[in-house]
């Protein structure tokens, strides 16, 4: 099978690092394909709504692409989960974005968990999220470093230092069990932040290319009765 | 002042009826700006998330111009308010979506309120929005006249009828005070439905401006701390 | 048009500063009447529920006059909203208290906002007031100043000072676009805070104004259609 | 121990029946005070909010006066609990409300509800009491006779009829386990109804005496600490 | 009448402290048989969701003895409530759970309550059944001493002390009116908390004894039509 | 790897029938094995919380059996879910419930669903998972067959054909985009009826498989760090 991942900011290194997360759990059967938007047609990093709504074009336009390739699933890498609505109206094959991943895996290992994100402005689109999927009263906080998203490229040590040090304070204060990751870029962090600080730690990259594994191995494509059904011609 | 109204289609007729019910009830010293994308822009009428996707880019480079323009408050003119927060971002002006406008207005003047809206699967995303602003529970049913967004311009007279009769319905079974038209569309026949059902009926165009008047009125603009802070440069 | 403002309190100052804050945002066409009951009819100020049960019946009276002399609105100025539903149910011009107005006005322009109000006891009749009306996830703190509601009248520069640095402690803390505040008597102060703190600082009385005057310009009253119907006779 | 119920309508009938209620089930320690507001202190019936308001401040004086004579609990017997928590603000022996004791007590022996009340222009009371006492999910519906309050006195065969058959169809169709009435005066056909339906009736009025007596036994007075502390003086 | 107290632990110590309590709040009228299942039919004690289905099937056996010897009332006596709807369809008579009592109890006499428990990990119990009942609004916090629940019987000293001043915290940081104690083995402690924090300490055994004999005062027992039907026969 | 199901009744035919779903679903390299409790450790059928907690105890030894023999994951294959918060203490392999797991993939390829369940007592304990879970809001309706769990073995034709208009109804009347079969001994007519219906008709034992295997590529084991710990020793 084949799944498309869709970074919908045009940052090559990020894309390529959610690609090489995808694949570490990919099954041997899975290709993994890993595209983002030309310069011209995203944003750098998606840091608030109006980023979102930029990049939601681009991604939307990579996404018929994919179907017109006829990909067995899409996966949107990016934690707001921009345009997964109108994803699934646009495809018939799954669609996943990565926050409904993360979440979705967390709350199969643990009762509660924190989101560890990057910028305080972003908070709101999580929490939007969450209250919209349902998951509201499993996320005991979300915590933010305050740097930009592609600082997690230019400044990666740093990065992983800061967010180490708050995983460590979440699991000691905040009676979680599981930690989310709340930014594509920040995948490649997870194994080791796992290792080191000894709880599950999740990536909605990896999470969502194992769903949509689990999806299609299901049979189990989008409904495209009522919500989800195509977009209207006019 | 002036008032910038987006129609985020590219309906004309649309445009003109929207202005029109704005104008009617503008202060005398508020100036009525409404506008929609050009045709290769958007799409003609909204009606799922794919629509609401690719008509928010377009909004909000209109919005821009109003901005540059310098109105002082926009008006986002299609009932899922789409880009609303994005917006919010992107200018310091009051934005107000014609969906929260009604919203607000009917719990001013009634418990409980329908929404009678144009096509079953747009359900889903006044649901998403009541869900958000906290009003699911004012809302006592969404009624769908199930006829496309556009029939509201060339078959206005059956389009009436059945909206019409979904109002009387409303009004005898639903248990509510008010109700919300759910289509920027519908704005032009809230005032003869009110007066033939004999009770409020919200249409968010005109709620929207007279908002807007008065957050303006209060020297209120959209807070630029936090959440809705300017699109972050990259 | 003529809006009748309610200080449910007896407070000949409270009100004074009232219909000030009101006259000041107030359309040019509106006429701004500010009453408070006669001595012995209510309570020197509402600092719980007790309070509001003895200010309740004086503000019906008082409603009930302006009525009878055809104002075209109502404000309830308590920030307890007290006697709001059974006002509706007595007149047809539309009634809003100031309360609802505040957080009407916060969630148009900040995603989220945090209350400043007078006594720790009083809270309990914010959060009631937040679930009822639906906008309890969007208040993200209550704050208390531990100072009776007529400190803000002889007291004035000490109220404002602690108040100040609650604001700042506000903005920089509880993750909030907007601050509320939370009795009438604060409404003179909502300017000046607004300017130091660099903040929309949300003020309910002159809130209510506009909406008042924004209802009246759709033409909207109370529907009298169910639950506002007006009192059966026995 | 002695327990004053309050009936805060003036109707000499409904209180004699409720006090022949409360009579049945209280133990013999227990002396039963049943008042009610004199004619001119309060309305007949209570059918709204504006009732409501009226009736609370006579409640209010007939609870202090309970107070003074120092019962042991009090006990307000009407369906949409006016003044409830003013009242615990000004005493320090227990007070119920007879809906929220009718809601404990159906939660305690079925996992949902259905409340058979008078007009339908009541039920948004009751909405905003199980709401704000976090028992909506467990009420499955608000079933009307839409008769009068006092009809319940008058017509008193007649109500019988249409409750029985609103309780047969809650039986069958409302998937409940018990029903609640929701009116002071339907106290004396709760027995019977629960015979003939074979399905626990509950009657507020009666469920609050075992209630209160059950505080009593435990030595368990109104908090004092915070909320529920005395009015203050001004 | 006589009421079946079950501790589903089987610690004796325990059972006799239970008891102990329950008869210094029962009616004269009122016969206590406070039972725990043998040493190797339960758990010493129950402090995670494996202990609680452990004990369930013990508790179970027990409920069904008592309801062979005809008891007017069962009281589960762990603060999780374990078995609780499953006890309602295998009986008749009224079951009442510890911790439920305590809700209920604590919502007639404060606003908001605090939760003081024992280990961290079982305030997750404590939190689902704040949320099923509804009282997830009125719970301030959860609070533990993060000592195991059988330490209340060895180290009673000890764990008062730590009690104390959890409850002093409480009172002071909380916002709350009342107490709920968090184990059937704090039970003893209630009236000396109580005396020495100047609030209302709740026990959900006193509690439970109180609602059963209420109960049973008002002749009310389970439903059994719907979900508590009896368990169906193979 | 090895996922162990658990059926927690004692039907020979209703564990075979979940195996062959599970097979027909498992990867290449998953060996799937179906166990459950012998006659006199648990019950013939699940329909009640009664029989829920008898199974529970037999499920939790079958758990530690396979614990002990080292598999990779295990389901309980009972849509209420029982003991799976114990499991998840007792074991550090992933644990999933077939009732989550159904709703989980259901909320990843529609908006809403509708669940088909056997007896209408069971309703209850679906709507506690859905509201615990936090999938509430998405589950527009839950329908039963009112036939008992065994019919679906021995009169299996006659069951199919009642569900198959119950799903007909449910995609004609119920707003939805997928249904989910309530029982896991529907599992084996997931496939004919989503043929026949067109729609996604989700099974939770094949749902599960697939996300035990996710979870198994993510590495992802059941956190040991707060509420899921290991049972204490006491």
């Amino acid at each position: 099978m084949r799944i498309q991942i869709i970074n919908p900011n045009n940052s090559l290194e990020m894309t390529a690092s959610i690609r090489n997360s995808a694949i570490l759990v990919a099954s041997k059967e899975t290709e993994i394909i890993a595209v983002c938007p030309a310069l011209d047609q995203s944003v750098a990093s998606i840091e608030g709504h109006y980023d979102e709504a930029v990049a939601t074009v681009a991604l939307l336009k990579l996404l018929q692409q994919g179907c017109d390739e006829d990909v067995d699933g899409h996966i949107i890498a990016c934690f707001g989960d921009p345009g997964l609505h109108a994803a699934r109206e646009l495809v018939h094959a799954p669609v996943i974005g990565i926050a409904e991943a993360a979440f979705h895996v967390a709350t199969l290992v643990a009762t509660k968990f924190t989101i560890i994100t990057t910028l305080s402005r972003t908070k709101i689109i999580a929490e939007h999220l969450l209250h919209q999927y349902g998951f509201a009263h499993k996320c005991a906080r979300i915590r933010c470093i305050d740097l930009p998203v592609l600082s997690l490229e230019y400044d990666e040590n740093h990065c992983y230092q800061i967010m180490r040090q708050q995983c460590l304070d979440a699991k000691r204060l905040d009676g979680i069990g599981a930690i989310v990751l709340g930014c594509g870029g920040m995948s490649k962090m997870a194994q080791q932040l796992s290792d080191e600080i000894s709880l599950p730690v999740i990536d909605g990259v990896t999470a969502a290319v194992k769903l949509i594994e689990g999806l299609s191995g299901l049979g189990m494509k989008t409904s495209k009765w009522g919500d989800y059904d195509y977009p209207r011609l006019k």
